[in-house]
């Protein structure tokens, strides 16, 4: 009794410092509140918003179902079709019994996605990348990581796990990264970037890059996460718009943003792939996804790779809504991809904003804050969706530009 | 075009690396061969398996959806009915419009199911055990973490991501526990280990590591993946089963095998699971799992909170095996689980006696290599299910019984 009033005593010693680092957090802006949805099938981007007191309808700005996929007819049959056929879960990991037929379809619908001889399902693009990433830099002998400095924290994280040497690269800057490989001629080098950054929806000069990776023999490994679906005729990413894809080592995605379900994947060549397969501790020692969220996703990669309805229509109401900022007076992040930031620059009212967008106009933007983006940073980011009606994004415009009268926050001409 | 072809010699020489290390598991006998199964609602453990050349039926006889919850007219419908209602993915991090309704019910009923102040869910288990283990080891100052030394690759992986210092105690050691304790007063503890470990079946003496834990005042981390659902009156694990769930401060757990659809979680105070869903990487930078496997995993829980038959036909058929095993003269494991383990301790020969057994019996059961087990002790690692029907088991001991005596595997008195 005695030694369990001690235990109580150290166990609140412990919560003690959970309670004092998110008391920190609050203080900060930087505490999260997460928004409790329920997505509707056929009516997205509204969904139901579960609040203290009740439940209202919001259309949501923020979504990376970029396209909507996840509520497409066709890949909901799929994956009805497929709980129903073989139930709800692999039963296994990979090696020990959960390998279904249906992984085996979407690697190779993954494989043809990209040109490239093989591909490899993961739990999810974090675990894809973390795995791929950890297991080259601790096999690879003397392996140096060079890595952009804006790559997302499942590279980060990854690279960090696997020991090797990183050197950190200027964003999107061919010159330093070719400087840097020159200072490390003798080993083998493995250059990590991505193509559309998430929270810029700026986008890498990916042949620039692979003419100097190419010129030192670097492996490349492109994450394209936030393009697949999105660019290129059939949904391959940037890599394919710009024909670049067969000269990129390793490509990576994810199964969770454009095409709607969960998961993640690289693909490259047969010995690439079987290597992570075989080494890949976050590969290896985990359930293998359910088979039926194979069979959607696969549903979803195929449509998109004939069907360009769902890219064209996001387009134009990307271009609408950044037409509808600048009228406004808004200033919003230039870049060339589908995402579309408003820099607050302050974590307080980025959420004050955004709980302002939620309540008095049933826009939901989630604000965007640390660890996500440096601090000073903070932002709106919005996401419009070839499901976002032309009067949904005349809405948010006109609702910005009341914030924007009222707040005071600063404009800058457009 | 002269570069082109340098970075090609380069990519090449990165493929024979990879080559080179898969030969040499194929040589070792440790290259791993998935079989490629069609899962069939309302026939497991029969499944299809594809082989070069066609297909066959085989019986599955290594699956971790130990109680064949993956087919579950309930936990089916409840995944249909919610890929139906809200569509085939979350569409985001869990903070940017990831959260579903599904995903918080979820959370309650696993904060309920180990008597907890709240839940966390992860996409595997294998994240929440990495990213908890990993966040606390980085987070806590002065952290040293003690773990068992047959802990799962996904605990090694969190401990040794986290950078924090790192003490191995001998596999369910109470005593050695106790001498590391001592060994590391003054600074905060956290002692990782696992109720049913998976390969040998084994399970750990948990009261007394509460004792020795408490005495010491460290953080207790439990993960209870293959006992979830399994143990205790409404499958609360080992931990409710011996009536020890509240001195325990985490409880890890899957969704993934008992429960019969995928992914992770923890549970335990209030603050420490918004400490981890603050701070923790591998939860903040993923797409949250899909709603509707939320969905299907609380009906699964829900369900096994009050039924247990299916825990009874399984209990049945394990002891049914073992007798028949005993009775056969072929040697396996001792232990309290549902796991049955017969050591072969070869990696060729495991494989071997794993091929005859799916080409001739129509039973697969993998064969257990390296890394999943350490070299040496290869094993055929038996799951016997509520569905093996009696004739499945009597089949699958006179198929071993016929190896034993062609293969002149040694026979050891039962
Ligand atoms: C650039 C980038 N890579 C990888 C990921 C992880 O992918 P997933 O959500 O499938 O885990 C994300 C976001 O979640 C990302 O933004
Ligand atoms: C002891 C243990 N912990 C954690 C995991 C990982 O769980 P999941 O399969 O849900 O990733 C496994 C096996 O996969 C395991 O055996």
């Amino acid at each position: 009794m005695h030694q369990l009033d001690q235990q109580k005593e150290y166990a609140m010693s412990f919560d003690h410092f959970f309670k004092n680092q998110l008391e920190q957090l609050k203080q900060d802006g930087n505490y999260r509140y997460f928004a409790d949805l329920e997505r509707k099938t056929g009516k997205f981007p509204q969904a139901t918003n579960h609040f203290e007191g009740g439940t209202r309808d919001v259309t949501v700005w923020c979504s990376n179902d970029y396209l909507g996929m996840g509520q497409h007819p066709a890949v909901i049959a799929a994956m009805q079709e497929a709980v129903g056929r073989c139930g709800t879960g692999a039963g296994g990991t990979r090696n020990i019994s959960g390998t279904n037929h249906d992984h085996l379809l979407l690697e190779a619908e993954l494989a043809d996605l990209h040109g490239k001889e093989a591909a490899l399902l993961f739990t999810s693009g974090y675990v894809s990348n973390w795995t791929t990433l950890a297991t080259l830099g601790a096999k690879i002998p003397n392996a140096v990581i060079l890595s952009d400095s804006e790559n997302h924290a499942s590279m980060i994280e990854g690279i960090r796990h696997s020991k090797a040497e990183k050197m950190i690269w200027a964003h999107n800057d061919v010159e330093d990264l070719d400087r840097k490989l020159t200072a490390c001629a003798d080993r083998p080098k493995i250059v990590a970037f991505e193509s559309v950054y998430s929270m810029d929806g700026d986008i890498a000069p990916i042949a620039a890059i692979l003419d100097v990776c190419e010129k030192h023999g670097a492996l490349t490994y492109l994450d394209e996460v936030h393009a697949v679906g999105m660019y290129g005729l059939r949904g391959g990413g940037i890599s394919e718009r710009e024909g670049l894809a067969h000269r990129i080592d390793i490509i990576e995605g994810t199964l969770g943003k454009a095409f709607g379900c969960v998961g993640g994947y690289i693909t490259g060549s047969e010995a690439m792939c079987d290597f992570i397969r075989s080494f890949g501790s976050g590969f290896i020692f985990t359930t293998a996804l359910p088979p039926a969220v194979a069979a959607a996703a696969r549903t979803s990669i195929a449509h998109l790779k004939t069907s360009s309805v769902e890219r064209m229509g996001q387009r134009a109401q990307v271009a609408r809504l950044r037409a509808g900022l600048d009228k406004a007076g808004i200033p919003h992040l230039a870049n060339d991809s589908h995402i579309v930031p408003v820099m607050i620059k302050d974590a307080v009212k980025t959420k004050m904003l955004a709980d302002y967008l939620m309540d008095s106009f049933g826009i939901y933007v989630q604000p965007i804050n640390y660890p996500t983006v440096p601090r000073g940073t903070e932002r709106l980011r919005f996401t419009p969706s070839p499901l976002h009606s032309d009067a949904d994004v005349d809405h948010l415009v006109v609702a910005l530009s009341e914030l924007w009268k009222q707040c005071a926050v600063s404009h800058v001409a457009a």
